[in-house]
């Protein structure tokens, strides 16, 4: 986009869906002007993000004794159709491959829309004894799903870049550790993107297709919408057993494994810019930062040369520091470089000028808090660090503000009411009796869908004696409703 | 596969087909028993050398000022058409999206082969003013082909894991600037995977689909076929015409840009199998090994504990400095286990037992010669930097010799029937009067096909004074001819 136009957009995260798109593109972090609705071009600014939050991934699934692998893309028709509840759930929404080359396909293909049905053929010939188990897997890939519903960028979209990780166990307890396992990971990923959020478990009639329970990890966005950045999957033997996936036991018999699967998407970059965005653009967690300090020199008449060679040093040092720094020499005025930056969220940018030479001092700008402070050079390395660490926390801080008046009780109707009228409009928190008229009566009163189950931060359903929010009954049942991205 | 029956099967490189196919699946490269022909699994082992060489590639694109970009999978068939020549190089080998759900799509979407139809309508966008140029940019993705020819892991498949860079410039001589670039990456690539190649024009009638001209890379594998490692494209304004991509030029006139393009692919993988590997299994060039060191500890009655932990010290030592280390803690005998890192292709196996252990000693035992070496266990850092470089001048130059025995000049039809009966069978070189009549009868004869002309390292087109092979006027055109993979 050309420049002058960009400088007409006035961001403004009240009205937080246009925000939204106009910050998208303002930072240069995806192009959906690509001729298929809903299949975005990743530039090489979001894409670093994206690929940044990846190698978190990684370093987790790694060091947990998970294997990366890469499965196909296409999966036949005939494997697809084997796990009946599966097919059910996907079937209105998968591309279809009929074609090759001038050929009709003899099994027509489909694109993957997550790889359970791809992979677990293979599972049923890697797995043979329990030597083999548990069998810890992922993989990150492109995935598919038509969409009919609107596109938004990074959260509802076509072609989705998606991780996943599938496992085998020999048994019940052992697929419960891994649940557990799962939701530590997502814990410290979620850190490193200064991301809070709820881990729910899905009410019945909305968990995953095939699954005996699905544990949803959702953030509250600042419209007090939730999104839904990863889900976790219980299957005991659903799939095993149409997969025939078998493993002789110590005891020589032959047993069906038991699986879990854990998946996230190109929404953890939606949740980043939705959550910690400001009017002035996006606010990037230091550690998911493609550029995490950005160097402005201030130049002055007959200084210039000095000041570029001084700042040049300056880029080195901060580079063998391990940060990722990069130093700004275009000729521009310095506002015009801060206004740039600020929108691409760098945390922090150092200035630098003559006088600040003469005195053995920086400015650094903090993106999150519009603060300058100066700091002598001589402490660089240890305020590098702290500004990384102060960052982190002040946006955290924020994150989790959001999302705590994000989420609120309501016992009864005229509770409701009142936070309503106070113009609160997120999470309604309520005891509920188990009934199913009850249910739908309350998602048509509060116009919010169930979310699920809260659990603690230990993997416990939360209760609390009360209530029901519809018909009064006594029950300790907590449950979550909300609008939904 | 279980490992008794791995053992049953006995590797032998002068078989080199069947050999080719064993290795993979004894080294647990890759699995190809997926239900489609042609697509396999990348299993942990074969996913990591192809991520490495991803990062080599990275590096030096990044270096090299290039944006990394992720563009979507799925292409219309309406942008696809718009340049005929290309369409027609592909319209044959393109799996065809033809349905979304159960709704038939107005426009059908293909699978991309390659990505310049797909990228090239978001470029006649991104690209203004002269100030956008050059635009450089790649991604690595995942491409597809309908094969209909017989299927070879990371050699021929369906689908494809892919690097292309896709570049614009203002002119022809900056676009030629690129190709050279394009080369120099190349071989910094190479030289990390100890790979050899040639540097080859490909005639007019074998360049890529909307070429100007393509130049092939090619390496000799030990069956003394070529095996096109990458290909390097100039495109002049053959895409941006139909893809209306131009900018404003300092005359404030528009123009049309230049573009190339580089791609190279999961081959690299093949090569490093095919030209490294011995009948003990693969060799793995120490940049591209995902276990660079494997730590064997020798137990001894008593003293199993001691060597364990002096075990885990060396690891977390060699682990410091840098290098990828695994230490075998597997309940088996070391004969076994030196047997399965053979298989995988690990450079060094250190030997560590109770006796090293006083002495201050480890072994270091070379997987490409097969020798041992005791080294003083305070040289450990000189050591294994020794043992990286020693190993890589060796692959090189064992490769470099399979090059050269592989191309050979035949002057006339007696000197390659003289070759021929050396069995000698490899990439024939001659001179070629440039008459079509003769090349047609020069490739039955010989049983090979045109390769196209060699280039020098700095890429000029090799001459040499002689007559044509086939009529024998005097020509300098020299020409390479070969059976290829």
């Amino acid at each position: 986009m050309p420049e002058e136009e960009s400088r007409k957009v006035v961001l403004d995260r009240s009205d937080f869906g246009t925000w939204y798109n106009d910050v998208i593109e303002l930072a240069n972090l995806s192009d959906k002007r690509y001729p298929i609705k809903g299949m975005n071009v990743w530039t090489p600014y979001g894409w670093k993000i994206m690929r940044l939050i990846d190698s978190a991934i990684r370093r987790e699934c790694d060091a947990t004794g998970h294997g990366e692998v890469n499965f196909p893309l296409l999966i036949p028709k005939t494997e697809f159709q084997k796990e009946a509840d599966h097919i059910k759930g996907f079937d209105s929404e998968v591309y279809w491959v009929t074609h090759g080359g001038l050929d009709e396909l003899d099994v027509p293909l489909l694109l993957r829309p997550t790889s359970e049905t791809a992979m677990y053929p293979m599972f049923s010939l890697w797995v043979r004894s329990h030597n083999d188990l548990p069998l810890k897997t992922y993989q990150i890939v492109n995935t598919f799903r038509y969409e009919t519903k609107m596109t938004r960028s990074f959260i509802r979209v076509r072609e989705i870049h998606f991780f996943e990780a599938h496992t085998c166990h020999a048994d019940a307890e052992d697929a419960e550790r891994q649940i557990r396992e799962d939701c530590a990971i997502m814990d410290r990923v979620a850190r490193d993107l200064c991301l809070p959020y709820l881990l729910v478990k899905r009410p019945d009639w909305d968990k995953f297709a095939g699954a005996v329970y699905t544990i949803g990890v959702d953030t509250v966005m600042p419209s007090m919408r939730t999104l839904q950045l990863g889900s976790i999957h219980q299957y005991h033997e659903n799939f095993s057993r149409p997969y025939d996936i078998k493993y002789e036991g110590a005891d020589g018999e032959h047993h069906h494994v038991h699986q879990t699967t854990y998946g996230m998407s190109e929404r953890l970059v939606g949740a980043i810019v939705g959550v910690h965005g400001d009017d002035k653009g996006i606010i990037l967690p230091p550690k998911v930062a493609p550029i995490q300090f950005v160097i402005i020199p201030i130049l002055a008449k007959g200084k210039t040369e000095m000041v570029l060679e001084e700042a040049r040093r300056l880029k080195e040092e901060v580079s063998a520091m391990g940060y990722r720094v990069h130093l700004d020499e275009r000729d521009q005025r310095p506002g015009s470089k801060h206004y740039d930056w600020e929108i691409k969220g760098v945390p922090i940018r150092i200035e630098l000028g003559p006088r600040d030479i003469e005195a053995g001092t920086l400015v650094f700008a903090r993106r999150d808090l519009s603060t300058k402070r100066t700091v002598s050079r001589s402490d660089l390395r240890s305020e590098t660090r702290r500004a990384m660490d102060d960052i982190e926390v002040e946006l955290s801080g924020r994150a989790r503000s959001i999302l705590d008046n994000g989420v609120r009780f309501a016992g009864s109707p005229e509770e409701y009411r009142k936070l309503s009228h106070e113009g609160w409009d997120g999470v309604v928190k309520a005891n509920w009796c188990g009934e199913m008229g009850c249910a739908e009566s309350m998602e048509r009163a509060l116009d919010r869908t169930f979310l699920g189950y809260p659990l603690s931060d230990s993997g416990e359903v939360e209760t609390s004696p009360g209530g029901c929010y519809e018909c009064g009954s006594p029950t300790d049942k907590i449950v979550l409703l909300s609008r939904s991205y």
